[in-house]
């Protein structure tokens, strides 16, 4: 491998926070970035060579990107695979993660499959077309269970959890369309593994504890509160998922690790095989940097977004070890409208040994809208937990206004 | 202080490495950089908002830099301070560190006088106008001695070694113009220390040995084989040094640890005093992030270049503690002639554990030019010296061909 001038260029299509850090990443390697994105002055702009204004799906974009790019990829799953995969094809230019993995992982009913075929460990779950066939698949998985929009969900969009058969109709309505239907898990808490693949290996960063509120991710804990048995069963899993993605890349997959099946006893499925104590399930898949790994940008020794840009060029991936224990909490606010982003407070942030702020540099601040994170680390904390009230307190001393 | 978007924008004449990893730095806290150099496509460029296109000392290119900046500064010594201050005064945006703080780095016989006059250490010179100053110097300070431009060299260029008054006229050709004589410091190691200067606040990074090879930086090992009572002075001169320098920002205080004056015996001039044995000597300071100060960005709780833009910036600094013995080289070649950069052997660089590339995107290769630096840290190294080695053969194993 060789570094030039120019540069190896990556075009990213979707130029939010994630390709925004991994313009921050790619610049000590000398590789530039391109991004694509729909909003003039994206999150990314400041950060790398150039924007083309576009939508994801949108040809002309993508093959300016493509042009100009030695590598394709995304950093959002809204980008557009067909049109990805036809200017690969008509540039020559190639595509990682593979098109088909997007194809894959935009589905969620898909992913499940792809996942329950080759033998991976996943909630139960029902296709569901109509009211007929949500009601059945709650008779079948027990009520409540959860209603997943098959595409376009994210951040918790188009996730309903639904009590009875009596809500089945105004759920349908609500995700629209067609959905899946997934037990709704047990959980002792939530995990999460960042996997990369590159040229001829992989790799997967220590297991992280991620702390959801109203479906949206909020904070993550590395290492995970989870015994070493279940972090390791947890690794176990992710090599398995990393297995079946094609192309190379970095992939977030987030577990759930269940909680001792109390439903088997006590609810109306009581007949059911419900997942044992302890046990680790794929909740869902992210073909790209995501933000249960923010926290390796200060905590490990190759951050993710470093790792993705080595991986999708195929050069040698970076350690993927822990350098401290590290939590992250994320800047978000419930605003009920839309208004210019002022944020209050950061100075404590600032002052704070081993926390770090990262401000995505969005215009505007909208409801639960992530605009920015903290990350808090100490290689002297005998674990992450200890740091998680600090990062809270720093969290919760900063204000929209 | 608020974190807002648009964000608070960082104006910065120079736009070579320096400022490229300002840019790398600035994405995380919310800021944006533009810059302002002569090169079209700068190493900056491709991670700063934008580049402004004019000399160092263009006033409209300051001028257009400042009116897009909420605070002024600069990352090379070559930046005009007359007319920053100029541009200052009509635009009200403040300028960092002060100009006059540079003005007097300029001038390196100003600057020895300003530390000689605050009753900081420095090595004996002489202000040397014709050759008859200069062979009247090496009467006083002894042969060889060191002869230096007064303004304008770097990376040892300007700087020449003087045997004997037979050279004298030679030498003086050589640097050109006025210049000065220092005694041929016998020093055990070069040492640096960076420091910051912010709103209400000092604040010093450990200290680093730096080593040289014909007058270029080309690795620096932190913690310095200094013994603690050499290392503890050393600091207590840079802040000293802090002291007298006006304005917000990094500084490289380049320091001698003076060696057994074995000189005030056998030399020609054995009645001048010498600095005695592992005394402290102020050799230059840089008003920026310095070479010397690279290993903070993976080796410290907060990057030289972080530290600066904080501190210009008015915003509390960041912790400056190390975090693992660092080492860095320097890769650079010696090319005879420029030709476009061609890097190879990059991969074994990427595949070790704790090693970083940095490569600063620079079109063509240079005899001696810095084109980019390896850092290796390593958490449970005792010393730095022990990674010095393995650097090393990261660094001989790149070839540019």
């Amino acid at each position: 491998m060789q570094h030039t001038t120019p540069a190896a260029t990556l075009g990213v299509v979707g130029g939010g926070q994630l390709g925004r850090m991994m313009g921050e990443a790619a610049g000590p390697l000398g590789v530039e970035i391109v991004v694509s994105d729909p909003t003039p002055d994206c999150p990314a702009a400041p950060l790398v060579r150039d924007q083309i204004v576009g939508d994801f799906d949108d040809y002309e974009a993508i093959r300016d990107l493509a042009d100009r790019a030695d590598v394709l990829t995304f950093e959002i799953e809204l980008a557009d695979p067909d049109e990805m995969e036809r200017v690969s094809e008509e540039t020559g230019t190639p595509v990682h993660p593979d098109p088909d993995t997007l194809r894959t992982i935009q589905d969620k009913l898909v992913q499940n499959r792809a996942l329950a075929d080759a033998g991976i460990p996943v909630p139960e779950f029902r296709q569901v077309d109509d009211e007929a066939d949500l009601k059945a698949a709650g008779e079948e998985l027990g009520w409540p269970l959860m209603l997943k929009a098959r595409e376009g969900g994210y951040d918790g969009r188009g996730n309903l959890p639904v009590d009875s058969p009596e809500d089945a109709a105004d759920a349908l309505d609500a995700v629209g369309g067609s959905a899946l239907a997934e037990e709704l898990v047990d959980f002792e808490r939530e995990l999460a593994v960042m996997g990369v693949k590159g040229a001829d290996e992989v790799r997967a960063y220590p297991v992280t504890e991620t702390v959801h509120e109203a479906e949206i991710l909020r904070e993550t804990v590395c290492p995970a509160r989870a015994d070493s048995a279940v972090r390791s069963r947890a690794r176990e899993v992710a090599f398995e998922v990393l297995d079946i993605l094609e192309g190379r890349g970095v992939y977030g997959i987030e577990l759930f690790e269940t909680r001792e099946a109390q439903s088997a006893s006590d609810g109306a499925s009581g007949d059911e095989p419900r997942a044992a104590e302890g046990e680790i399930l794929v909740n869902e898949i992210a073909p790209r940097p995501h933000n249960s790994g923010h926290w390796t940008i200060e905590g490990a020794t190759t951050s993710q977004f470093e790792q993705h840009v080595r991986a999708v060029l195929g050069w040698p991936l970076g350690d993927a070890s822990r350098r401290a224990p590290s939590v992250t909490t994320n800047i978000l606010d419930d605003v009920e409208e839309p208004e210019p982003a002022e944020l209050s407070g950061t100075d404590t942030v600032l002052e704070t040994p081993g926390a770090s702020l990262h401000w995505y540099g969005k215009r505007e601040v909208r409801p639960l809208r992530k605009m920015g994170h903290i990350t808090l680390i100490d290689e002297n904390a005998t674990d992450a937990v200890e740091l998680l009230g600090e990062a809270r307190t720093l969290r919760d001393a900063l204000t929209f206004e």
